[in-house]
């Protein structure tokens, strides 16, 4: 781990951030050299994803230091979740206008409880002076042939989804409107819950999946290109929370489940013979699933309402905060 | 691989990205799905080590788009080479004001042509809207055991370096200075040139290992904290290029030289029986590498002129650039 913030204060915050990691029995080097080594067991690919959150692009720029901490680890552990893996390790690159050692220990609430939560090691990246921006990569482990893909996905497939839609999208329509927040819903935005036990549930189930950082919409549309095929959404099925529910009208919230991005649940397709299966597997890991639609010969995504007429989509695309 | 920025363009850079990429056959998936899946070999510990650079901090906006990908990927590959690792694949999160495919084509000229050199695989990663940012995460394998670490410095061992000192640091001078800017010593600062080869020679041989990113002082500092002992460096044995010899007086020079960063070169220390042996690994692996002074008890160092004064390093602290 290397640290490139100016002056005296630089040194403690790598040292800092190695006092309070605890390293899993597979980190054979963690933070303090060049880079980590680690041992992979034998007979598992590695798995592997990376993504940034810049201020004020990926979250309002008052956000808590702990609930950034913890954002920025969740949605790449999402995408782990999104292939069926098992979490393992992550590095951390900082970015920060100077050294803030108090908004680092924030950062590091968040960020810790939940690798703590998920047994994930942090062993190395770095922290160098910018922006306020936070790249996180991930590494699982998955056997072969095992991994969840977006190419999978067959004509005659159900789609599900787990948790409820629309509630981080809400939370930033809130935030936005300078309307007051709803705490749930605030709480969905700030600090999403990666399905990685479910997402482990499905590998002999599913057979497409994608976590929905986009908006169902578009990631849905994510999983048909790369498979060849047509998905048919219904989207008076799409599950909401009493939350949502209670604040937002039915045309809004629709539009907040069909296109908000930042929900971090996950939208996969399986075979009409499994819905029970499915089910009783998702309770097994404690996480809720709907059907919401079906897998279509075509392409693309197709919404329609309850009495099958087309859903207007057209304010459902996703929007960035900011 | 996801793509967070604005506008049509966003996936057609994905695209972009994806079509230029070459997978090493350890790759079972790459770009285009939530994760990448690798094939780690059996009886190898993987490496990993993550660099951001940030624009203005890092490296002069004026920087060609190409230089800034070519050095995003070297400093990363650096601490693989100064672990002793082979390097196998990449990810990258490219953070940028707005979707600019000439600026991207540009960049993946210099990152892809190293990444070709060196057969390292980019497998994912993402692009966000934010200030100009890249953090790479690069992968690498190694056998256990072999391994080259900072913390194994012995009383007595020789210091090695790599190549010339300084160069890096000389080019920023001139820019800053606004000095007509020498073509060999802004190659060595826009594209420094990892030392891969000579970092897999030396596993039999080096005792610790530290690539020089901070300046030669301070990193050296790093190896004598992690391994328990001091350093004496002898300041008129450090290597300087004919074009620095041209371009700067001697103290500028050993100002440089000494405490300049950005020269990615390896630092290593090896028992002096080993003197031959050293020089004859390194010439296999066709970098130079010179003796710089010895291991000591104690912490610290100290940097020595010719006739053993200790040498005024006050201006020798690592400054960034910006």
């Amino acid at each position: 781990m290397t640290d490139t913030l100016h002056g005296a204060a630089e040194f403690d915050l790598i040292a800092r951030i190695r006092a309070r990691v605890a390293n899993r029995d597979d980190v054979v080097l963690g933070i303090g050299d060049d880079a980590a080594l680690l041992q992979v067991p034998v007979g598992q690919h590695l798995v592997v994803a990376m993504d940034t959150l810049n201020a004020g692009v990926h979250f309002p720029e008052d956000t808590a230091p702990a609930d950034i901490g913890w954002k920025a680890l969740a949605v790449n552990l999402s995408d782990l979740a999104a292939m069926g893996a098992e979490p393992a390790w992550c590095t951390l690159s900082l970015s920060m206008p100077q050294s803030d050692a108090g908004w680092v220990d924030g950062f590091l609430d968040g960020f810790l409880e939940l690798a703590a939560q998920r047994r994930v090691s942090l062993v190395g990246g770095d922290t160098t002076r910018g922006p306020l921006s936070i790249s996180v990569t991930v590494h699982g482990l998955v056997a072969p042939g095992r991994a969840l893909r977006r190419d999978g996905a067959r004509v005659g497939d159900d789609v599900w989804v787990s948790g409820t839609l629309g509630d981080a999208g809400a939370a930033l329509q809130q935030w936005r409107d300078g309307a007051p927040r709803d705490a749930f819903l605030r709480q969905r935005l700030d600090r999403p819950t990666p399905r990685i036990a479910l997402g482990l549930a499905l590998a002999d189930v599913a057979n497409a999946c994608i976590d929905i950082s986009d908006g169902l919409l578009a990631d849905v549309a994510h999983v048909c290109r790369a498979s060849g095929v047509g998905v048919s959404l219904r989207v008076g099925d799409l599950p909401a929370s009493p939350a949502l529910r209670a604040t937002f009208d039915e045309d809004a919230r629709r539009a907040l489940q069909a296109g908000g991005g930042d929900d971090y649940e996950l939208c996969f397709t399986a075979p009409g013979e499994l819905r029970d299966e499915v089910q009783r597997l998702a309770a097994q890991a404690d996480t809720a699933v709907t059907r919401i639609g079906t897998v279509i010969e075509g392409q693309g995504v197709q919404a329609v309402d309850a009495d099958g007429a087309v859903w207007n989509a057209s304010r459902a695309g996703y929007e960035h905060f900011g």
